[in-house]
């Protein structure tokens, strides 16, 4: 991504002061970034301000950028910038350059901001957990569960720390010592919701928050739909938990499916309008029906794992007998008593060898007899 | 079926024959019954009962039955024996014929016991609204509301009369004075739940209550599995709402997916047991989510039916926004105040145009003015 012989820190430098210039995910930067390389950029811009007129705005903001201000600003909140060419760059996220734009944002992001210890090479695998701000108990207790149980099979959380469902994944997730990674839409150094700033505070001192919009960058609505395009690229795929439809949670799924990660819901209620938005992704084929982090672990092919065990109910008296028993058996009728003579008919067998095999499925607790004939008992019909 | 030159009238009392000294939906029976018409395999039994092991047992029977007598009875308590060369003979059924067997069981019924007014082939559009007899109120509330969204769209409702599901989607056909039919795995003429006893008294007076057994037959348990069949096969498509795991509802399921119908599941709480079953049938691709008739509608393809509308949650503010306007209210900071350059910035606006463009945002009540400068207004964040 870096032509050859262009040194790391002028290639940081470089994007660095795109990142102040431009807005997160913007499609025709983050795309001209991942060809031309941020020198190469930054050299288009600089040369003719005023030629290209797309750029133009960019062009213009770059004579008020300072570099190495911002970058002592930066370390000063343990903000770090993360460009391609790191050893720590998320080679997944080149594969934003082939899903092309949505409402013309898109692209490899041109640099990441960091906050916290976690080296982003370090995420391993990572399952995004996101949904609605407006949660309901049922839909933040199957988030925190999930991060968690995923937590303890080796799995990291990544999520938004929104309110609601993000805010559970992320607690989750810590509940279970789980590697847990915060992408936000404003600056990594800021407490965005401020109701959340003791969990932003965790994980940038002990896990990693990420952003694409420089320090003190505020949550603008179109940052919000950017980043959520690095979530699903960070992530072997996203689990959608409650989503009102048109949330930001399906825009997530959306990217998912585009960069062929796989996108998954969990169901609720059908009344439940928080759910709505899963239901649909589910139905129309946009996400895989799950359930528990086993169904999560088995689509992400998570090596080592067990696929999930289809449930099949409890084991019956019923599956430990021989198949004779069991065709006798069947011949009993549900809710009525009936002779020997009547069941061995039904059951095309000797009548003395009914009576024997009566006397079995009797031992085994499964029928009885009384002045009608054999009925089923309550064993029987669990 | 019935082969050229055959009465229609001998068929019919070679088939009753049959009926009586066969179990319903065993598969070498009813296969051979459609291959060699009922007078053929009735011939084939009486030339010589012991020269076919497989056969032996219903040849053996033969004797035993009183074709007249039956029908006498039959009649008598308001059934009659429909069979394949009847005008209402539902075409649907030699479906069977192509889906092969399921444990031994399947193939074209040899004939249906039918009590209730309804015609067989009056009944049109149908479908299987099936379930657990373990149903919880959730699963009671949609499945009666189904049955009653579909019969106000015309379609017909089949189940199984069983306790939960089954009683709730013939209910709500009721309430919808809908097309309601019952196929029961024992006599067409008992009464079994003995507590479904008016509802299908109701039936059997005033639309069709089915069977396979002959009158009398108990309700043994192979036939339970050899009636889901014939509600698979009698519907367009089928709707499971509750299901445990290895439930009859999921053997249905499966019949409708070897008849190329529509195999479809309601989704419910993930810590529900009864909806375990439908989720495992979604999550395997095996059915299709539907949260509403409409999807149902669409599913079978109902003509003059709108598709399904995508919720799109409910129109805001901004969709009536001019692009402009939109792209300059998604540069105002969530949560936060602005002033007019740093959001003419951000828009990539002159300072005048953006201040010009907020000010109409404002009588939108969108966003309004303080002494940090511009904020997004309550509205504008729903």
């Amino acid at each position: 991504m870096s032509p050859t012989g262009v040194d790391l820190e002028e290639e940081r430098r470089a994007r660095l002061a795109l990142s102040l210039v431009t807005e997160p995910g913007s499609f025709s930067y983050t795309m001209l970034a991942h060809e031309l390389g941020g020198t190469g950029l930054l050299r288009a811009l600089r040369q003719d301000p005023d030629r290209h007129q797309a750029l133009r705005a960019a062009a213009r903001r770059l004579p008020t950028v300072d570099v190495d201000a911002t970058m002592a600003e930066a370390r000063g909140k343990g903000l770090r910038f993360v460009v391609p060419g790191d050893e720590e760059w998320p080679a997944a996220l080149s594969d934003l350059a082939a899903a092309g734009p949505l409402q013309k944002q898109g692209g490899p992001p041109i640099g990441l901001w960091v906050k916290g210890p976690l080296r982003l090479d370090a995420i391993g695998d990572a399952i995004a957990v996101v949904g609605s701000r407006s949660s309901t108990m049922y839909g933040e207790q199957i988030a925190g569960d999930l991060a968690a149980e995923l937590g303890l099979a080796g799995v990291a959380t990544i999520s938004g720390a929104a309110y609601g469902i993000d805010y559970a994944a992320h607690r989750g997730a810590a509940s279970a010592r789980a590697t847990n990674v915060a992408v936000l839409a404003c600056g990594a150094d800021l407490a965005y919701p401020a109701a959340h700033r003791r969990m932003l505070q965790h994980l940038g001192e002990e896990q990693a928050v990420i952003s694409e919009a420089p320090p003190g960058g505020a949550p603008l609505r179109m940052r919000f739909l950017a980043r959520n395009r690095l979530i699903a690229a960070l992530a072997k795929g996203t689990v959608v938990v409650e989503a009102a439809a048109r949330s930001g949670a399906l825009n997530t799924l959306n990217w998912t499916q585009r960069l062929n990660r796989v996108a998954m819901a969990v169901p609720g209620p059908i009344s439940s309008a928080p759910s709505e938005g899963a239901h649909e992704a589910i139905r129309s084929g946009m996400a895989t029906l799950v359930t528990r982090a086993a169904d999560v672990l088995e689509l992400i092919g998570r090596p080592g794992e067990h696929l999930t065990e289809v449930p099949r109910g409890p084991a019956t008296a019923r599956d430990h007998l021989s198949a004779d028993l069991r065709l006798l058996l069947d011949a009993v009728p549900v809710e009525m008593a009936a002779r020997v003579d009547s069941i061995a008919y039904v059951a095309s067998m000797e009548i003395v060898t009914a009576r024997q095999g009566l006397q079995r499925l009797a031992e085994h607790g499964l029928v009885h007899h009384d002045d009608q004939g054999w009925r089923l008992t309550e064993q029987a019909l669990r």
